[in-house]
């Protein structure tokens, strides 16, 4: 995967792109990045990217020049589909499912703003998709274009060694994740639960299965709508709701 | 605003941190990060910090004791409150009225865990908040915690200055942000709506408002049941639903 990043601020991508499992799946060579000043790409000569608004008031905003220049330069001849992303907070809110769509596609192309926003004709005549990481304010679309490329990148084939498996993730099954322990089996006196240290895989197994399923209830009843639940799920939802 | 972060990879964020808005929040003593390493505060001799889960299983798991440790000795003799927050995918959804609360707060402290999983009792004994940002998976907390870091401190008097004012922020009327635009007035025959361009203050407004709320509607309706509309508002939309 080809993943190319506009941005003002280019030096915010090095420390997070080369750690870890970014780091390594790049020297795996199955994603190669390359950020790009927005700033090189404008057409007069201070280099200037940002202008008053129209109808005045506070902030700046990004200028429609420089971005357009970035996208037609980076395509150019290039016969593969991109898909050109704007981050921010109007855009489709952010899932795991969007994560896994992202992650069949050849070339990704984050286009991040800072600070006030970006001139109208950027959103409607450029890009391919808008994405909201959440409900909050950034100071620039620098971290949540992270966000969105660590979640996808991880997803690639190759990328999570065995012990980094994605199968389990909360919201890959459609609920929480069930509580994790490790040594020492007792700390400051809290103790990991007696299941867990049985030696009964059965016993252990359903233990998972039925604290993600407490886990999801009380703290994110609503995924619970989207799944069907199987007659034995069911079963230990009432236990867990008698329980509780 | 004192803020502490626990990380197994403190390379991260120096790029981040050390930029634009948070750059400058730091340079008028605004906030005062540091960046711990988790292993530094591991009582073994080789600095583990993780351990196979209980029960089997893919992944390792962060152990409780480096956590404890560091928690311990971070709040040491302090007498000030602390938010001690774990950004995980369980954790309650974050938000800016979230980011508004935690902008009160004197003292932050953020666990980043990686791979799989934190050791639960660090969840049950430790923390103040448990954060999710969305519902995707991330290799480890370090972007989801920079995500609210930067969120929180733009909030902080005296970060933004009036060019980059977060009164007009989408969320923080409770709708989405208008359109912007800046010159030029036509670029490659897209042009910029005749209202900005009018000099009429009132009208800018009353455009303005409108389109924030066409764009609230089209996108985002659930946002405006979270909010009572003005007679003019419910016009507006009455209209807008009209011209669509």
């Amino acid at each position: 995967m080809k993943i190319d990043i506009l941005t003002l601020f280019p030096e915010m991508f090095p420390g997070v792109l080369n750690q870890s499992i970014l780091k390594r799946a790049q020297e795996n060579e199955i994603v190669d990045f390359s950020i790009h000043n927005i700033r090189s790409f404008s057409e007069n000569k201070h280099r200037t990217v940002d202008d008053y608004p129209y109808g005045g008031g506070a902030g700046m905003v990004l200028k429609p020049e420089p971005v357009f220049n970035a996208i037609g330069k980076l395509t150019e001849g290039q016969k593969q589909r991109s898909k050109i992303i704007l981050v921010c907070p109007q855009g489709e809110r952010y899932s795991q499912q969007k994560a896994e769509q992202l992650a069949k596609e050849d070339h990704l192309m984050f286009i991040c703003g800072h600070y006030e926003g970006y001139d109208e004709r950027i959103r409607e005549n450029l890009i391919t998709d808008e994405i909201s990481i959440g409900d909050f304010v950034l100071t620039g679309g620098e971290l949540a274009s992270m966000v969105i490329i660590d979640s996808v990148v991880r997803l690639l084939p190759g990328v999570l060694g065995k012990e980094q498996s994605h199968q389990n993730d909360s919201f890959s099954t459609g609920m929480l994740e069930h509580p994790h322990y490790t040594r020492p089996a007792t700390y400051k006196g809290f103790k990991v639960p007696q299941e867990l240290l049985s030696g009964n895989h059965a016993l252990i197994e359903k233990w998972r299965q039925k604290e993600s399923l407490r886990r999801t209830w009380m703290r994110r009843p609503d995924l619970l709508d989207k799944i069907d639940l199987s007659d034995e799920q069911k079963e230990w939802l009432k236990e867990i709701k008698e329980e509780s």
